[in-house]
Protein backbone atom coordinates (compact mmCIF):
# COMPACT_ATOMS: atom_id res chain seq x y z
CA UNK A 1 0.00 0.00 0.00
CA UNK A 2 1.73 3.27 -1.13
CA UNK A 3 -0.65 6.23 0.38
CA UNK A 4 0.31 9.54 -0.66
CA UNK A 5 1.98 11.86 2.34
CA UNK A 6 -0.45 13.43 4.46
CA UNK A 7 0.45 17.14 5.53
CA UNK A 8 -1.30 17.07 8.43
CA UNK A 9 -0.13 13.17 9.67
CA UNK A 10 2.76 13.58 11.80
CA UNK A 11 1.23 16.47 13.97
CA UNK A 12 -1.90 14.92 13.96
CA UNK A 13 0.37 11.05 15.23
CA UNK A 14 2.13 13.87 17.97
CA UNK A 15 -0.73 15.34 19.44
CA UNK A 16 -2.49 12.18 20.28
CA UNK A 17 0.02 9.86 21.35
CA UNK A 18 -2.21 8.61 24.30
CA UNK A 19 -3.69 6.57 21.10
CA UNK A 20 -1.04 5.80 18.69
CA UNK A 21 2.41 4.86 20.66
CA UNK A 22 5.53 5.57 18.87
CA UNK A 23 8.47 3.03 18.61
CA UNK A 24 10.38 4.52 21.37
CA UNK A 25 7.26 4.92 23.73
CA UNK A 26 6.60 1.33 22.47
CA UNK A 27 9.67 -0.17 23.90
CA UNK A 28 9.42 1.21 27.20
CA UNK A 29 5.54 -0.10 27.16
CA UNK A 30 7.31 -3.17 27.32
CA UNK A 31 5.56 -5.65 30.00
CA UNK A 32 3.01 -2.70 30.68
CA UNK A 33 0.49 -2.49 28.05
CA UNK A 34 -2.74 -3.50 30.07
CA UNK A 35 -1.86 -0.21 31.80
CA UNK A 36 -3.28 1.38 28.16
CA UNK A 37 -6.58 0.08 28.02
CA UNK A 38 -9.70 0.83 30.37
CA UNK A 39 -10.25 -3.20 31.53
CA UNK A 40 -7.54 -5.75 31.61
CA UNK A 41 -8.14 -8.30 28.70
CA UNK A 42 -6.59 -9.94 26.44
CA UNK A 43 -3.98 -8.05 23.88
CA UNK A 44 -4.44 -9.10 20.31
CA UNK A 45 -1.99 -7.53 17.50
CA UNK A 46 -2.59 -7.07 14.31
CA UNK A 47 0.80 -6.23 12.13
CA UNK A 48 0.34 -4.07 9.30
CA UNK A 49 -2.76 -2.60 10.25
CA UNK A 50 -3.16 -0.39 7.10
CA UNK A 51 -5.73 2.41 7.19
CA UNK A 52 -7.40 0.07 9.57
CA UNK A 53 -10.95 -1.25 8.78
CA UNK A 54 -10.14 -4.46 10.27
CA UNK A 55 -9.14 -3.11 13.83
CA UNK A 56 -11.70 -0.70 14.31
CA UNK A 57 -13.98 -3.55 13.04
CA UNK A 58 -12.80 -6.08 15.43
CA UNK A 59 -12.73 -3.41 18.40
CA UNK A 60 -16.05 -2.67 18.11
CA UNK A 61 -17.08 -6.23 17.80
CA UNK A 62 -15.60 -7.69 20.35
CA UNK A 63 -15.01 -4.91 23.86
CA UNK A 64 -13.55 -7.98 25.59
CA UNK A 65 -10.50 -8.06 23.30
CA UNK A 66 -7.78 -5.42 23.79
CA UNK A 67 -6.43 -4.28 20.46
CA UNK A 68 -3.12 -2.65 18.96
CA UNK A 69 -3.02 -1.66 14.99
CA UNK A 70 0.56 -1.76 14.18
CA UNK A 71 1.94 -0.21 11.08
CA UNK A 72 5.13 1.29 10.06
CA UNK A 73 3.50 3.63 7.33
CA UNK A 74 3.07 7.30 8.81
CA UNK A 75 0.09 7.75 6.36
CA UNK A 76 -1.18 4.95 7.20
CA UNK A 77 -1.51 4.88 10.63
CA UNK A 78 -2.36 8.43 10.63
CA UNK A 79 -5.76 7.58 8.34
CA UNK A 80 -6.41 4.69 10.33
CA UNK A 81 -6.15 6.59 13.84
CA UNK A 82 -7.59 9.57 12.81
CA UNK A 83 -10.76 7.90 11.09
CA UNK A 84 -11.54 6.07 14.18
CA UNK A 85 -11.01 8.73 16.77
CA UNK A 86 -13.64 10.91 14.52
CA UNK A 87 -16.25 7.87 13.64
CA UNK A 88 -16.06 6.55 17.56
CA UNK A 89 -14.13 8.71 19.72
CA UNK A 90 -11.19 7.16 22.23
CA UNK A 91 -12.27 3.29 22.33
CA UNK A 92 -11.50 1.71 25.44
CA UNK A 93 -9.52 -1.44 24.04
CA UNK A 94 -8.37 0.34 20.88
CA UNK A 95 -4.68 1.50 20.30
CA UNK A 96 -1.66 1.62 17.60
CA UNK A 97 1.45 1.33 17.17
CA UNK A 98 3.63 3.38 14.57
CA UNK A 99 6.60 1.10 14.36
CA UNK A 100 7.78 -2.19 12.67
CA UNK A 101 6.52 -5.46 12.63
CA UNK A 102 10.71 -7.26 13.12
CA UNK A 103 10.64 -4.73 16.52
CA UNK A 104 7.71 -6.71 18.29
CA UNK A 105 10.17 -8.41 20.82
CA UNK A 106 10.78 -5.00 21.73
CA UNK A 107 7.69 -4.06 22.54
CA UNK A 108 6.32 -6.92 23.87
CA UNK A 109 7.61 -9.67 26.76
CA UNK A 110 6.33 -13.07 26.42
CA UNK A 111 2.91 -14.06 26.36
CA UNK A 112 2.04 -10.31 26.69
CA UNK A 113 0.39 -10.78 23.70
CA UNK A 114 -2.70 -13.43 23.57
CA UNK A 115 -2.90 -13.15 19.30
CA UNK A 116 -1.94 -12.00 16.39
CA UNK A 117 -3.42 -11.35 13.21
CA UNK A 118 -1.61 -10.39 9.36
CA UNK A 119 -3.70 -9.47 6.82
CA UNK A 120 -3.09 -8.41 2.96
CA UNK A 121 0.47 -8.01 3.94
CA UNK A 122 2.79 -7.29 1.12
CA UNK A 123 3.77 -9.95 -0.72
CA UNK A 124 7.19 -8.96 -1.77
CA UNK A 125 7.38 -11.36 -4.72
CA UNK A 126 10.96 -10.61 -5.75
CA UNK A 127 13.18 -14.01 -4.07
CA UNK A 128 15.62 -11.29 -3.03
CA UNK A 129 12.94 -9.62 -0.85
CA UNK A 130 11.74 -12.98 1.09
CA UNK A 131 12.97 -11.71 4.13
CA UNK A 132 11.12 -8.65 4.30
CA UNK A 133 7.81 -10.78 3.88
CA UNK A 134 5.97 -11.11 7.46
CA UNK A 135 5.68 -14.76 7.50
CA UNK A 136 9.62 -15.29 6.46
CA UNK A 137 11.29 -17.21 10.07
CA UNK A 138 12.83 -14.60 11.76
CA UNK A 139 9.15 -12.84 11.92
CA UNK A 140 7.74 -16.58 12.97
CA UNK A 141 10.47 -16.39 15.59
CA UNK A 142 9.95 -12.59 16.66
CA UNK A 143 6.24 -13.37 17.00
CA UNK A 144 6.65 -16.29 18.89
CA UNK A 145 8.57 -14.65 21.40
CA UNK A 146 5.69 -12.78 22.09
CA UNK A 147 2.61 -15.33 22.56
CA UNK A 148 1.75 -17.61 25.13
CA UNK A 149 2.58 -21.56 24.34
CA UNK A 150 1.15 -22.68 21.01
CA UNK A 151 -0.16 -18.80 20.16
CA UNK A 152 -1.76 -18.37 17.20
CA UNK A 153 -1.31 -16.71 14.27
CA UNK A 154 -4.12 -15.90 11.81
CA UNK A 155 -3.53 -14.04 8.36
CA UNK A 156 -5.48 -13.83 5.28
CA UNK A 157 -4.85 -12.80 2.18
CA UNK A 158 -5.75 -12.64 -1.75
CA UNK A 159 -2.04 -13.38 -3.19
CA UNK A 160 -1.96 -16.61 -3.70
CA UNK A 161 1.98 -16.45 -4.14
CA UNK A 162 2.41 -15.05 -0.45
CA UNK A 163 0.03 -17.88 0.97
CA UNK A 164 1.86 -20.76 -0.54
CA UNK A 165 5.34 -19.12 0.68
CA UNK A 166 3.66 -18.41 4.08
CA UNK A 167 2.35 -22.17 4.35
CA UNK A 168 5.83 -23.60 3.34
CA UNK A 169 7.12 -21.35 5.82
CA UNK A 170 4.64 -22.23 8.87
CA UNK A 171 4.82 -25.78 8.17
CA UNK A 172 9.09 -25.85 8.31
CA UNK A 173 8.84 -23.67 11.54
CA UNK A 174 7.11 -26.30 12.94
CA UNK A 175 3.32 -24.59 13.17
CA UNK A 176 0.16 -26.73 12.87
CA UNK A 177 -3.61 -26.03 12.29
CA UNK A 178 -6.78 -27.63 11.56
CA UNK A 179 -9.27 -27.81 8.61
CA UNK A 180 -11.46 -25.93 10.15
CA UNK A 181 -9.06 -23.00 10.53
CA UNK A 182 -7.74 -22.54 6.82
CA UNK A 183 -9.81 -21.99 3.90
CA UNK A 184 -8.73 -21.29 0.02
CA UNK A 185 -11.84 -19.54 -0.41
CA UNK A 186 -12.75 -17.91 2.55
CA UNK A 187 -16.08 -16.31 1.58
CA UNK A 188 -17.46 -19.74 -0.33
CA UNK A 189 -17.30 -21.53 3.27
CA UNK A 190 -20.35 -20.00 5.18
CA UNK A 191 -19.01 -21.82 8.82
CA UNK A 192 -15.58 -20.29 8.05
CA UNK A 193 -16.24 -16.76 7.13
CA UNK A 194 -18.61 -16.59 10.13
CA UNK A 195 -17.46 -13.35 12.58
CA UNK A 196 -15.18 -12.13 9.37
CA UNK A 197 -13.95 -8.58 9.41
CA UNK A 198 -13.36 -7.66 6.15
CA UNK A 199 -10.30 -5.70 5.54
CA UNK A 200 -10.36 -3.11 2.60
CA UNK A 201 -8.00 -4.99 0.69
CA UNK A 202 -10.73 -7.89 1.29
CA UNK A 203 -13.65 -5.85 0.16
CA UNK A 204 -11.96 -4.94 -3.39
CA UNK A 205 -10.63 -8.27 -4.04
CA UNK A 206 -13.67 -9.77 -3.05
CA UNK A 207 -15.53 -7.29 -5.60
CA UNK A 208 -13.10 -8.81 -8.29
CA UNK A 209 -14.79 -12.41 -7.58
CA UNK A 210 -10.67 -13.94 -6.47
CA UNK A 211 -10.69 -15.61 -3.50
CA UNK A 212 -9.37 -15.10 0.22
CA UNK A 213 -7.08 -17.41 1.82
CA UNK A 214 -6.96 -18.00 5.40
CA UNK A 215 -5.28 -19.92 7.76
CA UNK A 216 -5.29 -19.84 11.78
CA UNK A 217 -1.82 -21.31 12.65
CA UNK A 218 -0.30 -22.00 16.07
CA UNK A 219 2.91 -22.59 17.04
CA UNK B 1 -16.61 -41.68 -10.34
CA UNK B 2 -19.66 -44.16 -11.25
CA UNK B 3 -19.33 -45.63 -14.53
CA UNK B 4 -21.93 -47.57 -16.23
CA UNK B 5 -20.61 -51.11 -15.99
CA UNK B 6 -19.52 -52.76 -19.54
CA UNK B 7 -20.18 -56.52 -20.29
CA UNK B 8 -17.06 -57.26 -21.93
CA UNK B 9 -14.96 -56.01 -18.80
CA UNK B 10 -14.72 -58.64 -16.67
CA UNK B 11 -13.52 -61.27 -19.76
CA UNK B 12 -11.49 -58.31 -21.25
CA UNK B 13 -9.34 -58.23 -17.28
CA UNK B 14 -9.17 -61.95 -17.68
CA UNK B 15 -7.53 -62.18 -21.26
CA UNK B 16 -5.01 -59.53 -20.41
CA UNK B 17 -3.78 -60.18 -17.26
CA UNK B 18 -0.39 -59.32 -18.49
CA UNK B 19 -1.49 -55.72 -18.58
CA UNK B 20 -3.63 -55.70 -15.59
CA UNK B 21 -2.70 -57.68 -12.84
CA UNK B 22 -5.25 -58.57 -10.25
CA UNK B 23 -5.16 -58.46 -6.13
CA UNK B 24 -4.01 -61.99 -5.52
CA UNK B 25 -1.40 -62.07 -8.21
CA UNK B 26 -0.55 -58.64 -6.72
CA UNK B 27 0.49 -59.77 -3.43
CA UNK B 28 2.10 -62.52 -4.87
CA UNK B 29 4.14 -60.19 -6.67
CA UNK B 30 5.83 -58.31 -3.63
CA UNK B 31 9.21 -57.06 -4.07
CA UNK B 32 9.38 -58.76 -8.16
CA UNK B 33 7.57 -55.87 -10.02
CA UNK B 34 10.60 -55.01 -11.96
CA UNK B 35 9.91 -58.40 -13.74
CA UNK B 36 7.06 -57.10 -15.40
CA UNK B 37 8.51 -54.33 -17.22
CA UNK B 38 11.01 -54.32 -20.33
CA UNK B 39 13.82 -52.30 -18.31
CA UNK B 40 14.55 -52.45 -14.53
CA UNK B 41 13.72 -48.59 -14.00
CA UNK B 42 11.98 -46.47 -10.54
CA UNK B 43 8.52 -47.57 -10.43
CA UNK B 44 5.83 -44.84 -10.35
CA UNK B 45 2.18 -45.89 -8.97
CA UNK B 46 -0.87 -44.20 -9.68
CA UNK B 47 -3.50 -44.82 -6.66
CA UNK B 48 -6.91 -44.35 -8.19
CA UNK B 49 -5.98 -43.69 -11.83
CA UNK B 50 -9.50 -43.74 -13.28
CA UNK B 51 -9.75 -43.94 -17.28
CA UNK B 52 -5.94 -43.71 -17.02
CA UNK B 53 -5.62 -40.76 -19.23
CA UNK B 54 -3.02 -39.22 -16.99
CA UNK B 55 -0.79 -42.99 -16.49
CA UNK B 56 -0.76 -43.42 -20.42
CA UNK B 57 0.64 -39.85 -20.93
CA UNK B 58 2.96 -40.22 -18.13
CA UNK B 59 4.22 -43.24 -19.69
CA UNK B 60 4.29 -42.05 -23.16
CA UNK B 61 6.07 -39.30 -22.24
CA UNK B 62 9.01 -40.89 -19.64
CA UNK B 63 10.01 -44.17 -21.16
CA UNK B 64 12.57 -44.19 -18.44
CA UNK B 65 10.22 -44.88 -15.48
CA UNK B 66 7.87 -47.96 -15.48
CA UNK B 67 4.21 -46.95 -14.03
CA UNK B 68 1.41 -48.71 -13.00
CA UNK B 69 -1.85 -47.26 -12.58
CA UNK B 70 -3.88 -48.59 -9.18
CA UNK B 71 -7.79 -48.76 -9.61
CA UNK B 72 -10.23 -50.39 -7.80
CA UNK B 73 -13.47 -50.03 -9.97
CA UNK B 74 -13.62 -52.68 -12.59
CA UNK B 75 -15.60 -50.55 -15.40
CA UNK B 76 -12.98 -47.87 -14.99
CA UNK B 77 -9.83 -50.11 -14.92
CA UNK B 78 -10.87 -52.19 -18.02
CA UNK B 79 -11.50 -48.93 -20.21
CA UNK B 80 -7.86 -47.80 -18.67
CA UNK B 81 -6.30 -50.46 -20.10
CA UNK B 82 -8.02 -51.40 -22.81
CA UNK B 83 -7.80 -47.96 -24.44
CA UNK B 84 -4.04 -47.43 -23.80
CA UNK B 85 -3.54 -51.53 -25.57
CA UNK B 86 -5.92 -50.67 -28.41
CA UNK B 87 -4.01 -47.03 -28.90
CA UNK B 88 -0.71 -47.82 -28.81
CA UNK B 89 -0.06 -51.66 -27.21
CA UNK B 90 1.68 -53.36 -24.46
CA UNK B 91 3.85 -50.87 -23.37
CA UNK B 92 7.19 -51.96 -22.13
CA UNK B 93 6.62 -49.20 -19.19
CA UNK B 94 2.61 -49.59 -17.95
CA UNK B 95 1.19 -51.97 -16.05
CA UNK B 96 -1.58 -51.94 -14.33
CA UNK B 97 -3.06 -53.03 -10.63
CA UNK B 98 -6.92 -53.58 -10.11
CA UNK B 99 -6.71 -53.43 -6.78
CA UNK B 100 -7.07 -51.23 -3.68
CA UNK B 101 -5.09 -48.17 -2.65
CA UNK B 102 -5.21 -49.61 1.20
CA UNK B 103 -3.87 -53.15 0.27
CA UNK B 104 -0.56 -51.42 -0.96
CA UNK B 105 1.71 -52.57 1.88
CA UNK B 106 1.09 -56.36 0.33
CA UNK B 107 1.44 -55.67 -3.28
CA UNK B 108 4.73 -53.84 -2.86
CA UNK B 109 7.96 -54.02 -0.42
CA UNK B 110 9.57 -50.87 1.53
CA UNK B 111 11.22 -48.70 -1.44
CA UNK B 112 9.96 -51.03 -4.60
CA UNK B 113 8.12 -47.95 -5.25
CA UNK B 114 9.95 -44.92 -6.06
CA UNK B 115 7.13 -42.18 -6.19
CA UNK B 116 3.28 -42.34 -5.55
CA UNK B 117 0.37 -39.94 -7.50
CA UNK B 118 -2.92 -39.10 -5.81
CA UNK B 119 -5.14 -37.72 -9.22
CA UNK B 120 -8.60 -36.34 -7.99
CA UNK B 121 -9.36 -38.69 -5.53
CA UNK B 122 -12.91 -39.19 -4.36
CA UNK B 123 -13.66 -36.36 -2.22
CA UNK B 124 -15.76 -38.48 0.32
CA UNK B 125 -16.94 -35.03 2.03
CA UNK B 126 -18.66 -36.61 5.00
CA UNK B 127 -16.95 -36.61 8.61
CA UNK B 128 -18.17 -40.27 8.65
CA UNK B 129 -16.19 -41.43 5.77
CA UNK B 130 -12.37 -39.08 6.42
CA UNK B 131 -10.98 -42.99 6.72
CA UNK B 132 -11.99 -43.22 2.62
CA UNK B 133 -10.15 -40.33 1.69
CA UNK B 134 -7.01 -41.55 -0.08
CA UNK B 135 -4.81 -38.89 1.83
CA UNK B 136 -6.41 -40.05 5.51
CA UNK B 137 -3.62 -41.00 8.01
CA UNK B 138 -3.87 -44.35 7.66
CA UNK B 139 -3.10 -44.61 3.80
CA UNK B 140 -0.55 -42.08 4.42
CA UNK B 141 1.50 -45.22 6.92
CA UNK B 142 0.88 -47.11 3.95
CA UNK B 143 2.04 -44.88 1.46
CA UNK B 144 5.38 -44.34 3.35
CA UNK B 145 5.67 -47.87 4.09
CA UNK B 146 6.43 -48.45 0.36
CA UNK B 147 8.28 -46.13 -0.32
CA UNK B 148 11.75 -45.10 0.17
CA UNK B 149 12.96 -42.27 2.96
CA UNK B 150 11.72 -39.18 2.18
CA UNK B 151 9.87 -40.46 -0.70
CA UNK B 152 7.53 -38.33 -2.52
CA UNK B 153 3.39 -38.07 -2.97
CA UNK B 154 2.28 -36.03 -5.55
CA UNK B 155 -1.48 -35.09 -5.71
CA UNK B 156 -4.01 -33.03 -7.36
CA UNK B 157 -7.17 -31.86 -7.12
CA UNK B 158 -10.15 -30.03 -8.48
CA UNK B 159 -11.70 -30.32 -4.92
CA UNK B 160 -10.86 -27.47 -2.65
CA UNK B 161 -12.52 -29.21 0.73
CA UNK B 162 -10.14 -31.98 -0.22
CA UNK B 163 -7.09 -30.80 -0.56
CA UNK B 164 -7.65 -28.28 2.56
CA UNK B 165 -7.80 -31.31 4.67
CA UNK B 166 -5.28 -32.94 2.61
CA UNK B 167 -2.87 -30.80 3.68
CA UNK B 168 -3.65 -30.50 7.18
CA UNK B 169 -3.30 -34.16 7.26
CA UNK B 170 0.17 -34.28 5.33
CA UNK B 171 1.52 -31.58 8.08
CA UNK B 172 0.19 -33.69 10.97
CA UNK B 173 2.01 -36.65 9.47
CA UNK B 174 5.42 -34.71 9.68
CA UNK B 175 5.19 -34.86 5.66
CA UNK B 176 7.28 -31.78 4.35
CA UNK B 177 7.25 -29.90 0.52
CA UNK B 178 8.95 -26.53 -0.73
CA UNK B 179 6.90 -23.44 -2.67
CA UNK B 180 8.10 -25.10 -5.87
CA UNK B 181 6.06 -27.93 -5.24
CA UNK B 182 3.23 -26.42 -4.54
CA UNK B 183 0.69 -24.28 -6.23
CA UNK B 184 -3.23 -23.25 -5.85
CA UNK B 185 -4.17 -22.41 -9.15
CA UNK B 186 -1.97 -24.63 -11.15
CA UNK B 187 -2.51 -23.85 -14.70
CA UNK B 188 -1.86 -19.95 -14.17
CA UNK B 189 1.46 -21.27 -12.72
CA UNK B 190 3.73 -21.12 -16.03
CA UNK B 191 6.68 -22.73 -14.04
CA UNK B 192 4.53 -25.24 -12.00
CA UNK B 193 2.47 -26.19 -15.16
CA UNK B 194 5.93 -27.03 -16.51
CA UNK B 195 5.54 -30.82 -18.16
CA UNK B 196 2.12 -31.38 -16.30
CA UNK B 197 0.03 -34.28 -18.02
CA UNK B 198 -3.54 -33.52 -17.77
CA UNK B 199 -6.25 -35.94 -16.11
CA UNK B 200 -9.59 -36.44 -17.53
CA UNK B 201 -11.28 -34.62 -14.66
CA UNK B 202 -8.49 -31.79 -14.67
CA UNK B 203 -9.47 -30.92 -18.47
CA UNK B 204 -13.27 -30.34 -17.28
CA UNK B 205 -12.46 -28.22 -13.96
CA UNK B 206 -10.03 -26.43 -16.28
CA UNK B 207 -12.66 -25.95 -19.08
CA UNK B 208 -15.16 -24.47 -16.12
CA UNK B 209 -12.20 -22.01 -15.23
CA UNK B 210 -11.71 -23.71 -11.64
CA UNK B 211 -8.23 -23.38 -10.34
CA UNK B 212 -6.36 -26.91 -9.93
CA UNK B 213 -4.58 -27.70 -6.25
CA UNK B 214 -1.03 -29.34 -6.53
CA UNK B 215 1.37 -30.49 -3.81
CA UNK B 216 4.30 -32.58 -4.25
CA UNK B 217 4.69 -33.19 -0.17
CA UNK B 218 7.42 -35.89 0.78
CA UNK B 219 7.81 -37.83 3.74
Amino acid sequence: MHLRAKPWASAWLTEHSDIVIDQKQATEQIGKWQMLFDQKNPIHVEIGSGKGQFILGMALAHPEINYIGMEIQETAIAIAARKSFEQVGKLPNLRYIYGNGNGVETYFEKAEVAKLYLNFSDPWPKARHESRRLTYKSFLKSYEAILPEKGEVEFKTDNRHLFEYSMVSFVNYGMRWSTNDYSLDLHQDDEKVLGNIETEYEQKFMAKGQPIYKIKAHF
